[in-house]
């Protein structure tokens, strides 16, 4: 087995980033330059839902087959790991997980650095802070300020948070056909599409056979598929389903909102309105979450831009090794939305 | 070792009832003369929520313990063994546990029964059906009709159902701290003593405490605990706790109303008002509950009682075994409330 010095002789510096959500995961891998060598997709890493020891192996999974893509040797040792992972939100925590990796896979990179997928995207769109608001499995977001302080609202899991994620609407899409089936609730309106959706989408003939999937074998991550399966039904215009967006995008535009009094006035009054940097899956449906976001957002700001992640969010680790990956924050990013009053 | 035929002529022919919920469980141990010949208490039996094996290891342990205090052998095989527990609301599932707990307990009992904890409190209250609500760790309810017909409302468990259970109002407590915290909602009233049994509970420092009590190590009885100490700052005049109780009984009632539709005609218009038998230790906080439950059914019936369990419910097992154990369905229960327009 080689060794990382005689590794680094032989082929690039490399620098490499993960983002890792409750569905998916992504990793990025750069040469000193910025240049992008390989990207590839994995499965859900985030520590809370799976448990540390199958995050680290994931994440390991994802290195080898970056090197591989990139026509690298298997043993090759980073220069810097940058993990940007939903569910750390807790600095010991992180830390725990950021040694737990390193003792278990010494030989992958000689730096690593673990943040929130919130400050990992706050990092990838701006060069000095700003806030971001999460949409995918669940959801999160944070103010990050120019002097480091943070803010943050949200980002509590599927338990006491995660308003107006893909599980969020899945959430509020089987509560009221198990409602209305009990009598409990009377839904505002049919939920004959919603109910074909959980049918397509769990292979189940009746409530009962949700309850494996919600206890005995809880994966968050089908339930948020759900959530494409209800966005396709609110697309043909069934109106439960156009409902359930629309306050999915409410409780985002909340999110945003509570975060308002600590954001800076330049911030705020900047002439193309306060910036939010999204991310996750849920935002592919933005026509959907629109009318909703704005009536929760439009009474408490003068205008806003939503920016949309272009690539992946490896720029935070690469640039905590002490190497600030050539990048044009600018470039990250593309335009979601600009509203105005 | 005796066999359970060696048993039968040396000892009395024993019955036994366990009833199991999200935070105990109860056995009482009866001879065919239906006195009680032991009682003794454990920890949750739900499947659901602690997976099958630990569920059966858990009625082994707890049909061991009634033989010892009953003075019999550790190998005395029971007549019938009577099984209501919650999370036991799909047939097929509970035929499936019923064998696996046969297979690997063969010498435990001659018959097993499995039901939910709703059957079980109706068979208990009720000598030809009736109407149930349970309020424990999660909440439920059930009406069994004279004509053996079924009708549910609620059972979903803590992620699509239990609105008014010990697990509802811990949930409600916690969220109005972090969204208080989030600056996401403002709650109606001080969140102060809500927070300190929040700290006094779980033994956590801030909401980042909270989130391996909520996923990497979820028990749910642990977030029923908080109930209790909420229901004590109630009884202390806190105004948040007050109303989480209050809305907790509305919760409560409309499972009630909801079911009302197929209530037979005789039962709603008894002279006595309707008949509920309610189980769970969130009844014992009853006058907490009172006010909202009866905004919430009071304008759906002329009068209602509610007719708490005193024993535990173990004559559905034991009448299933083709004995009806002597009893006096009157005698199992006292009245709780009796309220009428």
């Amino acid at each position: 087995m080689k060794s990382a010095m005689a590794n680094r002789s032989n082929i690039p510096v490399l620098y490499a980033g993960v983002e890792g959500g409750g569905s998916h995961s992504a990793i990025s891998l750069f040469d000193a330059s910025g240049k992008c060598l390989a990207e590839c997709d994995g499965p859900c890493i985030n520590f809370l839902l799976i448990g540390m020891p199958e995050a680290e192996s994931r994440i390991r999974g994802l290195v080898d087959e970056a090197l591989k893509l990139a026509d690298l040797p298997q043993n090759t040792t980073l220069r810097s790991l940058g993990l940007s992972l939903s569910g750390c939100e807790v600095a010991e925590t992180n830390e725990s997980f950021r040694q737990g990796l390193l003792e278990r896979h010494p030989t992958m990179t000689e730096v690593c650095y673990v943040c929130s997928d919130t400050v990992g995207t706050i990092a990838t769109a701006f060069e000095d802070g700003g806030l971001c608001l999460i949409a995918g499995t669940g959801s999160n977001s944070l103010l990050l300020k120019a002097d480091g302080s943070t803010h943050r609202c949200g980002g509590w899991g599927h338990l006491f948070g995660d308003e107006g994620s893909a599980w969020w609407v899945a959430h509020e899409a089987i509560k009221w056909v198990f409602d209305e089936d009990d009598n409990l609730r009377r839904p505002p309106h049919s939920t004959d599409a919603v109910r074909e959706a959980i049918h397509t989408c769990f292979g189940v003939k009746d409530r009962f056979g949700l309850l494996a999937h919600a206890y005995t074998n809880f994966q968050k991550h089908r339930f948020a598929t759900l959530c494409g399966h209800v966005a396709a039904a609110a697309r043909l215009g069934d109106p439960l389903s156009l409902q359930l967006f629309e306050e999915a995008g409410a409780w985002l535009g909340r999110h945003v909102v509570a975060l308002l009094p600590h954001v800076d006035k330049e911030m705020l009054t900047a002439e193309r309105g306060l910036q939010v940097a999204v991310a996750g899956a849920v935002f592919r449906s933005w026509p959907l979450l629109r009318d909703g976001f704005v009536a929760a957002t439009g009474p408490h700001v003068a205008a806003f831009q939503l920016l949309e992640l272009r690539g992946s969010l490896c720029s935070a680790g690469a640039s905590s090794a002490g190497h600030r990956l050539p990048r044009d924050c600018s470039q990250q990013t593309r335009l979601l939305c600009s509203w105005r009053q």
